[in-house]
């Protein structure tokens, strides 16, 4: 999605240095996969190495000062998990933004998430709703392939705010196959308004975490 | 899906009593929701105690006379994939049946699932290819939400058999969330003739290679 694969991660005194995806140097990215020689292998590790390397990750990376530092963690509630808890905990992380998709399966996933959340004292940002209808490109007209508000509801029965539902468009999803800027191209589909709601909800929400 | 939230599971003496889910016993299910006192709990586990679930699910449960043995991995190649293998290894597990979406990172994710494949030695019975366009149902236009064809070239790639492609279908979607008969009450939905199709192959591909 950020174009970075197959970058290269580079050692400097402070550790390794992130891999940096536009010129600005805005935003700079570590991830596994920089540290594998075929990106088709298989990350077949136990928990140990996981929670080894995820500590790494905080500690050994020459990060440098960063307005916000997301994890972007698979779904569930494991060792992943566990050690970016256990990692970040000295350096206080304000919350968890978890997303769900409208499906009953889903949701089940995600309440145990904010279970989990509450087990290890993170607080939640908010809950977001992913793919929720599909407007047909053809004739207009808005589906609930899944079913729909259920995130709301979700975030509703677990006492955190919801921040926005976004919906399936093909023009979002094509541009991060490609990688490319869709908030620079596509200014007018449906799921550009929806991402900028809820990017304002976050940064509103995580001030008033902040305060 | 299977309407089997809130079963118990009961003890007889050899071992745990899997979930019966119609009245002809037809089908038996084993699930770490159903030891759960909670259904929202989190299970916050370690790689240890999920290898040894897994074990038990396999050594420790009467299952009886089974056709087939089915388990749903999650996404990826961590301990609940390496814990399946190693309980399975002495049945000798005919075959993987990978699915993907057609969104590249779902692609790039089950390029790695088939390198776990080959490097644990289990067949690949062939790839799925789930949320394939979808069909408006008020214009009747498919459109592609992802791109499109990508778990066709997957399995061209990894010389594994492609088995179909299943559209996203708001009626299969529902029938699932409430628990409903798909096959018997939409028989001419566009994902049923899919369905079949792909159960067929299926069928078809474990008979060669069983023989």
């Amino acid at each position: 999605m950020l174009r970075a694969q197959g970058k290269a991660v580079h050692q400097c005194d402070n550790g390794w240095v992130p891999v940096f995806v536009d010129q600005e140097q805005s935003i700079s990215l570590m991830s596994v996969g920089f540290l594998l020689e075929n990106p088709d292998e298989a990350v077949v590790w136990r928990g140990p190495k996981k929670h080894a390397l995820i500590k790494q990750f905080v500690s050994d990376v020459a990060w440098g000062q960063l307005d916000y530092l997301v994890v972007d963690t698979p779904p569930g509630t494991s060792d992943e998990h566990m050690a970016t808890m256990e990692a970040l905990r000295p350096y206080r992380p304000l919350g968890a933004l978890v997303v769900t998709t409208p499906q009953a399966v889903s949701i089940g996933d995600v309440r145990r998430e904010l279970t989990f959340c509450k087990k290890t004292g993170l607080q939640v940002i908010g809950v977001i709703e992913n793919m929720s209808g599909f407007t047909c490109p053809h004739c207009a007209e808005c589906t609930n392939v899944f079913s729909s508000g259920s995130g709301e509801e979700l975030a509703r029965l677990a006492g955190v705010p919801f921040l926005g539902s976004v919906p399936l468009d093909s023009q979002l999803t094509r541009s991060l196959e490609e990688g490319r800027d869709f908030i620079q191209e596509f200014p007018k589909s449906t799921a550009y308004s929806a991402l900028t709601s809820i990017a304002q909800r976050v940064v509103h929400r995580m001030s008033a975490l902040c305060s």
